[in-house]
């Protein structure tokens, strides 16, 4: 089956992100607005126990951190996807690379560029429409990113939480 | 916002209930298939944690336990949904309990049948038809519980997972 790594931003974040994927993404009902921190990977259900106690460690030294975003790009002409792009602090980049590199043998082939989707699968000309209209919205957010969330997919494509990590070792017993 | 507290089952028990929902419940696209431990309950962001930390130490007082299903019911005359009834184990009983009696000052006021919708919103004529033709089938299925969620709503309705809680205290560190 089908696992990811996400991270899910506040409530408020979700909401200004989900009134754009609404129209936007074809993926809207499938799972909430997320930053991906590894596409998906094929494991068993018995490999879930394995890679989550490996997500714990990664977790456990990672700090909280901040999430801040204030413009909308695109991932044009590599494909058509709109995004809010997220600022790349040190500490999401080392978290980023670790779980990567935790789960593969070989070295990543694509830079990392952190985004929260809110539009894709548009064809050409809508893609033209909608980033034309939305490349100049302003966005000023700013929040704590203290958890990410290990997911896998279901038949229907639709995803569900495994398990959450929460960042640094301040987890009360 | 509203907060709920819900086991998610296996990817395989998921997939089949999703086989029904995708027909017969409209809130399919909202939230995958669950069994509900607290129905939803208003708090806000700031509480979040402190019910997490709350749920933490439930959690870690309960043993994993066993899933069973093996008929489905409806609660009909109460309302139409239809659902997959689940063994109400002393564990199961126990946890739901603990978890309730820990965020309300006064005692519940129904009794706890555990179950999994498969469907719900029917009219009268749809759930005698939807009930008639699947309340003789068989369901064999019993799978180990070892963690349970706590989600929030989102504005349109869906669900986002705030945090696991992995049950009993062999979690590594």
């Amino acid at each position: 089956m089908k696992f990811g790594v996400v991270i899910f931003p506040s409530k408020k974040l979700q909401d200004l992100v989900n009134s754009y994927r609404k129209r936007y993404d074809p993926h809207y009902s499938l799972i909430p607005p997320h930053l991906t921190l590894k596409n998906s990977f094929e494991a068993t259900e018995e490999d879930a126990k394995d890679v989550a106690n490996k997500l714990l460690q990664i977790a456990q030294n990672t700090h909280p951190f901040s999430l801040k975003t204030s413009k909308i790009s695109s991932f044009q002409p590599v494909n058509n996807v709109i995004y809010f792009k997220v600022d790349p602090t040190e500490e999401l980049t080392n978290l980023h690379s670790e779980i990567n590199q935790t789960f593969s043998d070989s070295p990543l082939e694509y830079a990392f560029v952190p985004h929260i989707t809110i539009g894709q699968k548009l064809s050409n000309d809508e893609h033209s429409d909608v980033f034309g209209s939305l490349r100049m919205t302003k966005i000023d957010h700013e929040e704590t990113i203290d958890r990410f969330h290990l997911l896998y997919q279901l038949e229907n494509g639709s995803w569900t939480v495994y398990e959450t990590f929460r960042l640094g070792k301040e987890q009360e017993k």
